[in-house]
């Protein structure tokens, strides 16, 4: 099965208590896609970048079977790019620059193979670019996943409602969860959120994991206790890339396999950190990946 | 099988943004007696409180079969009181009042038909008081299980590093994992802790649940999402209650065996945060326990 992503292609840079990266690879698009693929072969990537964008990295996507050709690259524009530092315990960080550059005009023109992806996941984005990539789609996915965040709550709130009410899951932080619905308790935000239009929701919790709500089903994935985290940046989005990933590969969108679908998210999430940017995602295998599974069926395992 | 709870039982006043108590029963052996009570009947309890203390607080231990031989009432002194506030998160609380009274000179005398108890729970107390407990018992306990706070750590450094070298269980929440430890990461952290004494660390983390480690296992408990939370008083302790009643009647402190405890902990902590207070405690059934227990198993189960 198929699986259009689409997102923000990036360079990052950071700073976290254990080090410093240069210029890198960044982008919710890019962690998602390059999580997605350690799962499944049929990925389409959405994006746009300048012409400062390295061959290389269009070529690492190539190689990991991530179909690019709707990439745009806007000549004599500059990539997006973000930096942040993070606080010593690494849950919180600052924006140091955000530069929109080649993204402030973003309006992605889906290639024609795209339109009949089967399974969608939109990525952090105003919410109209959102709207507009579904209303490219030729047959409506058989899946639609979102991603949004507090901006465009305070800034496009009837846009957002409106993609909201179009999606089949959204996925999205606490914080976030409890703005869109109005209510605290992530139970009763999760349950307003489900009249809104999503038969599922997600939320993520970082370092403590992710809760799935369907109906009146709640099941939670643990985030795993690790060594060392090296760096929190695009844990969330290689959480919906393994996520997707699995979902597409088994091409099954009911409540119990979503739940193991949320079990491959933390995993890749748990990989996604141990490195700085996408290093980690890059060098793993499936072995590693059966390896991180069985220890999350043993972290939560118990026969009572 | 009998369990031994030594720790404070007194007077709690509590505001969250959900309501006002006036006050009422509190304190850490009060909860997790109360807890414990749920799964067991032979329960000896420990504590000191003044004459100001109510007889009907006296009679529910008793209704509920615990053993209050050792509760020492101190004539013409206060019982040890705390008030606090809750911030609209419930994750943080400002202590407004604590009137330590006869607390300040509590140096319990274990009564005699205490001294073989086979399971045994030191609550939050002066680490001299905690070794002094230990070393009045007749045998060496089966299990013997601790808490602590930073504000030992700060104080009486050597003392806590004393007892905790005599404990089996040390449950701590993840800031008094840290500073005991020097370590951030909860993996480091609780492997250093595993070389000062205990075989197992439960490292508590409220709303997110609860993790275990032994050697090179691990753990991970879930906290149960809620529709409400009324007040976060004494769950903890009614973890430590569910989770040292569930070992105390199984006779078992295999890992295994202790994984099922975690799970009875945080069942016990998700029903006392359903009211203030122990009114939540005081009503649930055998029934309820079981539905949520079954809850549980359902919020975290998944096949690969």
């Amino acid at each position: 099965m198929s699986l259009l992503v689409v997102g923000t292609v990036a360079f990052d840079e950071i700073e976290t208590p254990l080090g410093k990266t240069g210029k890198i690879l960044g982008g919710a698009a890019t962690y998602v896609g390059l999580a997605a693929s350690l799962l499944i072969d049929d990925i389409r990537m959405s994006a746009v970048v300048g012409d400062d964008f390295p061959q290389q990295y269009l070529d690492l996507f190539a190689e990991r079977k991530i179909n690019i050709q709707g990439i745009k690259i806007v000549p004599d524009q500059k990539s997006f790019f973000w930096s942040g530092k993070y606080h010593a315990n690494m849950n919180q960080r600052d924006t140091i620059t955000t530069d929109l550059n080649v993204l402030a005009d973003f309006n992605p023109v889906l290639p024609e193979l795209y339109r009949d992806s089967k399974y969608l996941m939109l990525g952090n984005l105003t919410p109209a670019i959102q709207k507009s990539v579904i209303n490219q789609m030729r047959t409506r996915p058989k899946l639609i996943c979102m991603d949004t965040m507090n901006f465009w709550m305070d800034t496009a709130w009837n846009d957002l409602l409106d993609v909201v009410s179009m999606v089949d899951v959204l996925a999205v932080n606490e914080e976030e969860a409890r703005q869109l619905s109005g209510h605290y308790s992530l139970v009763h935000a999760a349950r307003k959120i489900l009249t809104m239009g999503p038969d599922y929701v997600i939320v993520k919790r970082g370092e403590h994991g992710a809760l799935l709500f369907c109906g009146d089903e709640k099941f939670y994935a643990p985030a795993m206790p690790l060594d060392n985290v090296i760096d929190p940046t695009g844990a969330g989005d290689s959480f919906a890339g393994g996520f997707m990933g699995f979902l597409t590969k088994m091409d099954d969108t009911s409540f119990e396999c979503m739940k193991n679908a949320l079990i491959y998210g933390a995993a890749l999430a748990s990989f996604s950190v141990e490195k700085f940017g996408t290093e980690r995602l890059l060098e793993i295998s499936a072995e590693d990946i059966n390896k991180r599974l069985d220890e999350f069926v043993k972290l939560v395992s118990f026969s009572l």
